[in-house]
């Protein structure tokens, strides 16, 4: 690892984007080490929850775009030709995106300070984002000669908005505060400025109290509600997921734990 | 009858979850007595406008789990072995979920108290709710040990409040007062204490003054939206259901009336 | 050119509905003018932004529904037999919804006074709206005898303001004062009163420092992705789109720009 550092603890993975010099700019080898992680989370049952933050100043400034010539080249390694570089380093964080989204464990960003460009799509596509005061979030495409339609930002920032705001906001490459973010419904928690990595630790540790079956068939659950057809396929895969519950240990202590009135002890079978 | 009471008057069917004593949790014989309600409602020209509230000190403490074992079986009846009743007693219940949506009556809930479990998804799938200072939404589905995607509510909930705000929800399984779900756009209107049917029977009587055909076709077509592959498909929706409406008795006397400054007098013809 | 004038300046097309002694009521005739002009705009890569407004006392009564009967009919036209006309009639002017959200240019609303029926739906098919005190948001439908799924109306608008907010709003046939239609994300900017015009050129001259490429394909994405299947058929679509900025001018501009804390001066090449 070289970009990203990794810390477990308590079923608890931290992982940091860790190019402090570069605010944290996304290059290739950093995304693939992403995709390795991620790769593991799909198998990892040890781990309930992961926090994703940035190490530094800020989240993440964006895709490094510090290439071989002006305009720059998104980090896309150096086999093939330009268009396939190119088109293989806007794909693979694009990648990331989908699969932040994919794995079982709810992902909390704990954000700090700018939160740009590719920034902006990875920290969408985690499930809950705790920020402190410092968070702006920037998404600077029109201003650069780029797209708004970045590694999801244009799936991800209309369905989580509106689409009139989307567009307002990608349109104008406009810089949003905390404030502004929070009342757009961006925002799980505002903490004190620098605490907000404590305080995505603190709201995972009131996920690790929840029932793990549950948790990660809520979130696969939510994920697919997105793309489903219509209620009636979304009926069908919940009916399936709930019925199967019943016969998992962590039930049955879950109704006595409500019964006795005292915090159930979930043992994930 | 045994779970459900009925009141008809002046084209409202007034629908009350009636098992007080269990805070009106829903069993199998329940959801039987909604979907046969239900059922009647597809061709009940009638009835322009439906209903459902609970009796006692809440809406509904959501699916009545007391079953033969520890871990309780939601309401399947006795038939077939455990897998089946499961299936059978969640898939039940969410088609309640849908029916609602589907049948051509504006559904308005009038909550009060706890809207818990199954509760929630039946109150989300209603069209309006008006609400009094009482109800609280209750989604402990994470804390028992079972999925936030039930009946629904993994469908519902991320259209109603958008996917993030929907998985802080059902994550931490939070428990939203009546300010709360009134700002994530939930109620529509918040009465005095107590006064919540009331409530809902003067938005019910405001709705009769609509015309018929106009309110069922916004209900069907606001459904069909939801799930429609494009703006083209909806507008072919939306053409056919409009034109027709030219040829009606009810847009003669609505022109009519709204030159004459008078509210109109529609006769569903 | 009737019912429409056009002002082109500077890379602005501004539209004006202009039938005002008819509160700018739409016709078939003013419809097929809108068409013709939507359609041109389809190749025009002179007109980066366009603007939409109303010319007299408000943006858009609706339809105009003086025909031949009691009830009016929407304007088709005189060919044909009334099932022909009427269908036609609806199906143009919904066409229009489409296009407005089609053309590769943001377009912008500028609104006054009421917004009606019809003009609901353009209004809402603009990318931003700039509106001013005086605008109010007219829904009749259900009071005159019709549906509220009109023109696009019942899929622009739960996606706008979410399926619970819709529903209120068609079925009670409420009336939007400004404050209102702003607190539920439909307006970009309130101006003074009278100068939603000027607001809007505003805004368009804002837009018009913005990478041309940048903006219409950031249009083109976020509509595509109320459509798309997923989260991944929206990044194979980003990914194209995206990679092929870093073969133009334009981005080594922007980013030569950035890196000068300099205004970029986009060529569109």
């Amino acid at each position: 690892m070289t970009g990203l550092k990794l810390d477990r603890r308590d079923g608890v993975l931290t992982i940091t984007l860790s190019r402090p010099e570069r605010l944290n700019a996304v290059d290739g080898a950093l995304t693939e080490e992403m995709l390795d992680v991620l790769h593991e989370l799909m198998r990892d049952t040890a781990t309930r929850v992961v926090v994703l933050t940035g190490e530094g100043r800020g989240f993440c400034s964006g895709m490094d775009l510090q290439g071989g010539d002006q305009s720059g080249d998104p980090g896309g390694g150096r086999d093939g030709g330009r268009v396939q570089r190119l088109h293989r380093g806007i794909a693979r964080a694009g990648e990331v995106t989908a699969r932040l989204r994919e794995i079982p464990q709810p992902v909390i960003a704990a954000l700090h300070g700018p939160v740009a460009g590719l920034g902006v799509s990875w920290a969408l596509a985690c499930d809950l984002r705790v920020a402190d005061p410092t968070t702006r979030f920037v998404v600077p495409f029109v201003d650069l000669g780029l797209s708004g339609g970045d590694c999801g930002l244009s799936w991800l920032l209309p369905r989580l908005v509106g689409p009139a705001r989307a567009a307002e906001i990608l349109y104008r490459a406009q810089r949003l505060e905390v404030t502004r973010a929070d009342a757009l419904g961006l925002i799980t928690e505002i903490t004190e400025e620098g605490a907000d990595l404590d305080g995505a630790h603190a709201l995972a540790g009131e996920l690790l109290a929840k029932s793990p079956y549950g948790l990660r068939r809520t979130k696969e659950l939510l994920n697919l509600s997105l793309d489903a057809p219509g209620l009636r396929q979304q009926l069908a895969a919940e009916t399936g997921v709930q019925a199967l519950a019943f016969f998992s240990e962590d039930l049955a202590e879950g109704m006595t734990a409500a019964r006795e009135k005292r915090p159930p002890r979930f043992r994930d079978r």
